[in-house]
């Protein structure tokens, strides 16, 4: 489809070469399938343009996408191996975040370990650690108030280079849907679960 | 998030393991983004389960999605090299199909080459060539009307086996919509194409 051409040219003062490499911040949001699944697909390209991609799941339960993290993982390795791509970096809330001493440290405080991995982002994102983040399910500890907002946004906003952020949940907070220049909801329209199926494995994680 | 436990259980006389085990018809639509980047993030992950993957790319032009080929194509090279995953073909109408003698056989037919590509595709269901398809923008050569929707929709009811099969493109026929178990449709909130950015290596293809 021809998305080579913009919908108009904004008087900003940029060249277009500027403006097309202004970093990216994403949003994938609302109550249907597929916003995790997009991300990744976006850190799968990013990936083959060289780009380091650093992924952060914000859920407790390391249950699911395990598929994802594996496939993941399997690029960071052919990376090692051929030189192609980048390095790939997966860490998860759910067993403790990997860069903690004591991985049982925010064991019983959930909210405690959600600031934990977004303060380490933020040094991560001040020192250019790598190009493209996904924040996995980081819409809920701000929306449940165990991030600050406002404080992310900032943070998101004064990033220095080119660092591409993509944010994946339900009820993203609308502050960060206005600071986003990217910004999609997936809507569902029927799903099997509908129809008393469970998830399978290769389809559903 | 809790997909685990279905919001009901038909009374089809399926047992959950049977239920759980029917094959998927996922269709992703809108004018939103994310629509092929969330079918290859399934892909990705039904590679990782060991599904046999296969893309069919109904566009002429090929200079989109060479990242996502390419990262694809790393995963049938991992399948050869370690057994992990599984093998990944990738197909493009836009050069002509791979599998035709005469590459330039549809060139300046454009429906004859979507006919083509569907009849093959359609083989191969017949078949069970592989365990999870891709027809990405398939959408279109059924709005158009060059390939037969209702067609496509028996074929795809009647399909044999545990072929798992994924649409995407705007503007989903009605009677596909009905046909399939898993319908999203992404929805644009926001693009920096408004704001006059074009594409990006690593973000947009």
């Amino acid at each position: 489809m021809p998305q080579g051409v913009p919908d108009n040219v904004p008087a900003d003062g940029l060249t277009t070469r500027q403006r097309r490499n202004q970093p990216v911040l994403a949003v994938h949001t609302g109550d249907g399938k597929g916003k995790s699944t997009a991300a990744f697909g976006m850190a799968m390209r990013a990936w083959n343009a060289g780009l380091r991609v650093a992924v952060f799941q914000f859920v407790k339960s390391a249950k699911w996408k395990v598929g994802e993290e594996s496939v993941m993982l399997s690029l960071d390795e052919v990376h090692r191996q051929t030189g192609n791509g980048a390095p790939v970096e997966w860490h998860k809330m759910g067993q403790g975040w990997s860069w903690l001493r004591a991985n049982a440290e925010h064991a019983d405080d959930h909210a405690a370990a959600a600031q934990a991995g977004w303060a380490e982002i933020s040094r991560r994102i001040a020192d250019e650690q790598h190009d493209f983040y996904v924040l996995d399910e980081f819409t809920y500890p701000l929306d449940w108030g165990w991030v600050d907002t406002a404080e992310v946004v900032a943070t998101l906003r004064d990033r220095p280079g080119r660092q591409h952020v993509v944010i994946t949940g339900r009820r993203a907070p609308s502050e960060l849907i206005a600071a986003a220049d990217l910004v999609t909801e997936m809507r569902k329209v029927a799903h099997p679960m509908d129809a008393g199926r469970k998830g399978q494995k290769g389809i559903e994680w």
